[in-house]
């Protein structure tokens, strides 16, 4: 029966971060905290989140699908993770159901002591190592590439924790911001490329690494630096010690986190995200302009571009459409004509804007295409006279494979159309995209470098900056069928 | 133990509006656009939602505490739903914890048959009609003043259900829109003057009544009109049938729906809600300006009047503020430290727009101020080199007994302070309010009549429009100490 | 679908006592005491459970489905229901699915303050009085007998709460052992007839009222007397006041409590209800003795007429059948081949005691006859040569309207075959009943006394003692048709 | 806070069994027969049960805390579990809390593809396979024994799953009914020494594997025959195979199946466990006789011995005591005079059978005395004039290692107190045990051989059969000290 639908075919129309990652050392409201500062990530991540602490005898561990809010507020919760030194995680799951046992962290006894990890990111030769550990008779209890690394470190024929967790860092390839706590120590890495981020903090003696500065705003700790790509950080009771295993290569940051990921308040690469997404409406602006009445956002994401557009543009900037924010998971769809009421769940225009107007109608992106197309439907329904679309970033038409959940090439409508078709796909006046050099002029560069990309980008031309061993060898990450245990 | 603190403290920092309804006659998927229409119309109450259907033999019942999205949104639950005919309501409790036998819409098997009611409203004489009622051996299952309409109804000595209803509404005194159902019929009635909203609607055959227009958008239902103050409207297999049983009077709906409650692209009293508060901001920027660099939001409610501020002022509006959305029931507050820290869970200063600049922070009102003094510091911490705060409506002084949820009037910050003393109370450089003038120009209006003001506005004034019986008898209307029961 | 069936229809073919009651006054440990009370009567209702305390300023109240143990043993749960005072009940609905609104105490806030009831029993003219009350505009909670008193209670002209609760006493007819709890007082009153049992009991200071002795032992308490029929008992602080205000009449208690309800362990009307089973079993071996090697019992119930009959006849007593007390509500019925299977979650064959042996097998009473087939099939495929069928009451031959939950007429066996069809229709070679003589010399009379008899025992003779006001009107107690309300 | 206690302080006067196991291959409703089956095996079990089916392409697992009838018995379930193989598990947790990973049937997704197991018993040297495993990088996810059979089989050298199976067995010490299930094989095996039973069923063409027969009375199943001590079984679909790779050895069940385990209509080592049981009471009777009125047994368990001892003595049985079987996990206990009412949760006295009697109590076992002489104390205060305590088998002194979770030496009663001594602390007038000899002969021996005792009694005499391996080099087998996580 296809009575019931979810949200997400509709939600699939933007890409999903699939984490975030939040540690903190040495501060006896450890676990308020880690809350707290996945609840600034929750943006990150909505499906589940978990919390691990340690109290200086026991791992305590707390993982639940659902918000950080609906779960990790009460005081029960807390008293259930004592502890100066705790390690969260928010995850969007990447395929069909959640399975419980993915939920992050993930913990393992090791002869060494407990270990908690939490990863944001992709590998990328998770399937390869997994296939080749259990033939050499690893048990998993998750599907999630994560574990994969765990087991590397508890095989590691070398001694000590932080060479064995460097040991298995070695052997991986892919995208990663890793946060680990052991009995003794809070340890984070970052990829050598620096595609995913993270940071570093600091709340009186206590040290954060999180994934995001938005993080460290919230329990009002101070943004100390970012975690170096390659970087590997000790925390102990002793203090921070750094290294960094890995030859010296270029940086390589997701753009992504700049167009859509990131939270506006957030700085990342030191730049404050709002800003840029500002500054892609103005170049989109000069790029690509409209005669029209008004500029109108797709809320929330296309507010900052549009405010930027009409800005540059000299038009006024104005709220066309309406934002429901409380959004459930899913929400049915019993026969054809509810179906076309999907995007209102989330969106009402507003006639009093928009009635008798030319607009500029201004998006983050578009992936698959189905949610402009509802919305240029929805702005016309409402007596918009023109509809100009523009997007803040560039066509997208390769999928992700570093931790982002992104539909098959053959679902992403740039990748299958021509600008024109898109326009008449959509249903709009006129479609226009920022360009590539537009794209790293915004981010202050004078041009993509084509030799060395300074950032990741392959979601628009296609260069990957890592090996995709997985791919080569299996048609989808998603072929895993291992026991389906409800609860 | 003090330990734990909702975010109710920090949220009384609004007016709570107290309900929603929305009722549809004659459609097969009548559940899943009740579902539907509640979820536009959770603005209006986020503690509670429930559904009564009529499937032609019997009324079923589901009412759960929580969000419309996460309870009424699945297959399972609308399958318990069947029937052309449903009524839902979605609450916001004034006191302490929700009791379940609270949640509407209300139900009782009359010797009539079934008859389930929903009501946005609050009347002023509940408390003095329920003692009246329990000394003549009336027996009550909830706390809830809706209760006393379906007693009155009960025990009316007319025979047909109408009749009776009309009987209960004479007696009753305050602020309603109410809808009804029984095994033939639904019925609405607005207060004789019109203070709460309710309008009327159709989806192909189906008669809608709901509170606000956006329920009717979210179906791809058309506005028919406004329920009428004073109307009943009963609603049968045989078509619509209106009557107004109550004397001539001049209306006078809450403006506070046009400053507040309402979402922004409802349309009320032939208004679209979204402008009105741009004008609102426009008129204070007359009355109030500012020498500034920058026009800041508090998100969302301040958003509407900023921007109208913004292009009266000829300042750029920017979101200085990120607003998280994904705010659970409480959060925990372990320590004083932690205690700071409450404003952050909903709103983060964003430091690329306000450091250096001398801002306009512009919020719709201002109630206990708790908040808006947080959010001035939050700016001076994130560098703004001065604050100046406007408010898109007159100083609140009274409270409301109309079904808001308002704090007493000692906890009224313009109660209490005159202009200086709550600029320095809220840490400003300056402070504005619009003017009672001002609001009504926004309207529309040349001025207040002060005779017959145009709009029921007691929160500035003072002035009541009806009777408030049970406020002369009874010291609060929050005294019933029924049994405690759990759910 | 038919796919899944409840053990009920098995279960059938027992009556179903449909309550028990416990009240306290005066012990600060009141609820644990009520929970531990209620868990001894748990065989008079495992459908649900609950307790209403009060605390001296509020009415507490919890109320659940399932086992007392299950849900009223954990000091959470207590702590919910402080005070001294407290009146507990447990339930066996009669009719599909249990209503929550159904489950006992029922409470009401009249004018006089709140009021809790609990009720074992059932009204043989509530129905009629319940269509007057609601045509009098009463508005019904739940669609128990139970509520209709406490709207007589409501409504009465009467100024104190004791005569108004005996001017609705007086206006029911129908068989009860009711014990209700206000702010000052435990009132509790019996039948005129003392169809259903009622004790009173003493713990140091505390009086308790409950529904057997049994309930008493579990907490240490001392049996003082049986509350007499139509005596009602009002205990404050000030101690126990006792008045009857019905006109005197021949007492005729439910003889059925001696066959089947009470536990073995309780004094019925100063008889022990195991040493009576007993001798049921010995009266039956006098008048229907069998020529066999052992006597088997239907465990649990037709144990101590199993006892009875083997030391009067003079054969071993053993256990050729083991009795699973793990059964829980249901148990799923796929296919014909696991339909036949029902009888074997309860029962087992003891192969070692039947096989090749002549048995006598003894039970309590033949209601449907279902489960004798079964179990006589059991005893035949275990090896047993002969089954000899002994039941230790007369053959039920007619409903019951006092409570207990019956079958129709049509579905009493006994109702519908002689002797010699039963014995065929059950698989046994001999089929031996109680006589009614047999039933009275076994309770210690000469002989049923024709004219008043001494125990009301129309299951078996058809006459009833009270009148049926409801049977007269109404085709069925079953028709209320009220709202469907999931939990 | 002491304020609550569980129930098991008490329960703990007896010896736990700790699990049950059933496996059926080849039957289209393979999880409802396994759920019935479990039912059967509840005794063995109540903590906790779990069910894996294989559907031909996915295994499916569900697990719970609580009762099969609880949890197994909906369609909804039932449903979620397709295929026509499954396996089953219940089991008892022998510390503190259960933590839901320790759920049996254990899965692993091996090289091989999936393997589920449950076993019945326990392993003498798990906690010394599981440290070198961990040191070899293993990743242990429960606490369970049964995981190291797992791990052993993952990294087993030999390539086929049987063989690896076999050489994990080779492994372990101790005792075990072990069944596991695959994509294409249903695979058992008993422990060399036959401690723990297994059986083997037949129902149709579909083979079934369980602890004991009456889960094969249950669904109708034929008993075929014991799973030899030492034998492998592998069942698929092209019929059953049997190995033996251990040497040979003398067999050696436990007899505590005989006097408490194993449901008294079960059959073990072709003997009915209730002719057993009546067996001891009556070489009881011969050895201990009692001058007495009447025989009474604490039941449930007691009552097999108590009528085999009152038939030897001729003594007429009676039931004293009244069970109530109601009993949920645990009931609070807020003062010491409730705390004496704990034994009453369960028991209550008869006193219409014991007062003015001289009794013979009869008990199966006792481990700490405590329900002994709580019960005791119940005869008296009931006024039994005599009490003399008789035991169906002798004085336990030792601790089980084999899957029975039993308290310290220092607190087993025989351990440490002479008869003498005992009589006085459980405030008997006599106190008898069966002796060794004894039980031996009632169990069909002439005597206990000393050299190779025919069976494995060493709570009695401290004989152990196996090597104790971890007890050798660890103090307790219960100081893992994993991640704490509530489900």
């Amino acid at each position: 029966m296809m009575w019931t639908q979810t949200l997400s075919d509709f939600d699939d129309d933007t890409f999903h971060e699939e984490c975030g990652v939040f540690g903190i050392f040495g501060n006896k409201d450890a676990a308020t905290l880690t809350a707290l500062g996945l609840h600034a990530l929750q943006h990150r991540g909505q499906e589940a989140a978990g919390i691990v602490s340690f109290d200086g005898e026991h791992f305590n561990s707390e993982r639940r699908p659902g918000l950080v809010a609906d779960n990790f507020s009460s005081e029960k919760m807390i008293n259930r993770l004592p502890g100066d030194n705790a390690l969260g995680h928010v995850r969007y799951s990447t395929s069909g159901a959640t399975i419980n046992r993915n939920i992050q962290p993930l913990f393992a006894d090791l002869s060494s002591g407990g270990f908690a990890i939490a990863h944001n990111g992709n590998l990328t030769n998770a399937l390869t190592l997994r296939k080749e550990l259990v033939s050499e008779g690893a048990i998993f209890q998750s599907t999630s590439d994560t574990e994969v690394i765990l087991h590397l470190l508890a095989q590691s024929p070398k001694s000590r924790v932080v060479e064995r967790f460097i040991d298995a860092l070695k052997q991986i390839e892919g995208a990663y911001g890793l946060v680990a706590l052991t009995n003794k120590k809070l340890i984070a890495a970052r990829d050598p490329l620096g595609i995913r981020p993270l940071v570093l903090g600091k709340l009186g003696e206590a040290y954060i690494v999180c994934s995001e500065t938005c993080a460290l705003d919230i329990i009002g700790a101070e943004f100390d630096r970012e975690v170096e790509p390659g970087e590997i950080i000790v925390i102990t009771n002793d203090g921070l010690k750094s290294m960094n295993p890995f030859p010296p290569m270029p940086i390589r940051p997701c753009i992504f986190e700049y167009i859509y990921f990131a939270r506006p308040d957030s700085r990342v690469g030191g730049k404050n995200i709002y800003e840029v997404r500002k500054r892609f409406g103005q170049e989109l602006a000069k790029e690509s302009p409209a005669d029209a009445d008004v500029v109108v956002p797709v809320p929330d994401s296309g507010t900052p571009a549009a405010i930027g557009y009409a800005s540059a543009i000299g038009l006024p900037f104005d709220l066309g459409i309406t934002r429901n924010h409380y959004v459930g998971r899913s929400f049915i769809e019993p026969t054809q004509q509810l179906r076309d009421m999907r995007v209102k769940l989330k969106h009402n225009a507003n006639g009093g804007v928009v009635a008798g107007k030319k607009i500029v109608l201004v998006d983050d992106s578009i992936v698959r295409g189905t949610t402009s197309k509802k919305i240029v439907e929805m702005m016309r329904e409402s007596g918009a006279r023109e509809v100009h679309m523009r997007i803040g970033c560039p066509p997208i038409k390769f999928p992700c494979y570093y931790g982002i959940d992104t539909p098959d090439k053959n679902n992403l409508l740039a990748a299958n159309y021509s600008l024109e078709e898109m326009t008449d796909l959509i249903g709009a006046d006129s479609l226009g995209f920022l360009s590539i050099d537009g794209l790293y002029r915004a981010m202050g560069e004078k041009q993509r470098n084509p030799i060395v990309p300074q950032y990741t980008d392959h979601c628009f031309t296609g260069e990957y900056p890592t090996r995709l061993t997985d791919l080569a060898t299996e048609p989808s990450h998603r072929q895993l069928s291992l026991l389906a245990e409800t609860a």
